[in-house]
């Protein structure tokens, strides 16, 4: 399947080679056609690799992932534009984390918005599936360098587009996905994010996942 | 020990009788030295229960809990009185949840605040610990009811008053506290809610707690 990882960074870079591993083609995008960390990655990740601009990313990709900081997201979306969003599962890994006013970070938006609520409203036929934000990249293209059971979270308005991704990350090695509901649930998600910066503190890694316990 | 309960909720009954059961005396402390709900813990409770006013049940307590909602709980608190709180341990159970526009509630507080820091800074001489309000009450007291590992997390800036709040949890049968680090972490705990109130919905039961699997 032809791929698109809209964000070059850590998040961006590391889901791009899994899925170039597992088989799919893939293009990343990001503001510029000649982004530097793109090209290095293109040349690292080999043949079915490439990179272009937002739009030539999201116009190449059946199925997009956003890997770009929050509080740029809105912008690089409309880069991208609407035309090449319209139907497509687009998978959002993005977190509000303002850092701004130092360490720890804050949110920009909470508590009555999201951020996967933004794009659902600004992108409405767009497939918004908010998930993966919950955990660094390193576990959520590999999730067993956990031991033991933990969980992904995820939140959407799209029954189909849901189970799409649930079969992609299960493939992937996730074993618990919980379905929280529709994509206001992304502020539930999108809210971990202060307790996980302290917990990255606190435990000295950020190679830590949540697990949900139940009776 | 003799301790405070401030709040006549399931929380304050739940934690006020865990307290009784291990041979605490507990005063429950409401707006009017009249509350039913207080009347009927303590005739349920036995002999060493008693109720009164905010400020009764704080004068009489060396520890108290404050189960009181957090909207609520700064106005509780000065009924309480600056002074019955000054030197005490102070743990903060409480949650910044607001339901008046429905439910799911937003929070009354979040981002770059806190519940927990309010009262620190209202009551500086109090040592405020903010733990226990990521799960439900009968969880808090009975951890056991949960098969497999969960946590707790802790925020404060006194280190003994935790090491104290931590040896009474561990008595309960707490395993893993997660000390996060100074007051303002309670940012962090009390924005799971968020997640906490959707998690409820989507497994079905309120009796499930967070566990963090790490490398």
């Amino acid at each position: 399947m032809n791929i698109a990882i809209l964000g070059t960074g850590n998040v961006g870079q590391t889901i791009g080679s899994k899925l170039i591993a597992v088989g799919h083609s893939v293009r990343i995008g990001s503001r510029t056609a000649t982004n530097e960390k793109a090209a290095a990655w293109v040349k690292s990740a080999g043949e079915r690799a490439s990179a272009g601009t937002f739009a030539d990313a999201a116009a190449f990709g059946e199925i997009l992932f956003n890997c770009i900081g929050g509080m740029v997201t809105l912008d690089a979306l409309r880069m991208a534009g609407a035309a090449n969003l319209s139907g497509k599962i687009l998978i959002d890994v993005s977190n509000p984390l303002d850092f701004s006013k130092g360490f720890p970070p804050t949110l920009s938006v909470c508590n009555t918005d999201s951020i996967g609520e933004q794009i659902q409203r600004e992108f409405p036929d767009a497939l918004v599936v908010k998930t993966l934000n919950t955990t660094n990249c390193k576990i959520m293209v590999e999730p067993t360098l956990l031991t033991g059971d933990h969980d992904l979270f995820m939140s959407g308005n799209d029954a189909g587009a849901k189970a799409t991704v649930r079969e992609m990350l299960e493939s992937w090695g996730w074993k618990t996905i919980i379905d929280l509901g529709d994509i206001t649930t992304a502020r539930g998600t999108e809210q971990l994010l202060p307790i996980w910066v302290r917990l990255m503190g606190a435990l000295g890694t950020a190679n830590f996942n949540f697990h949900i316990v139940k009776a």
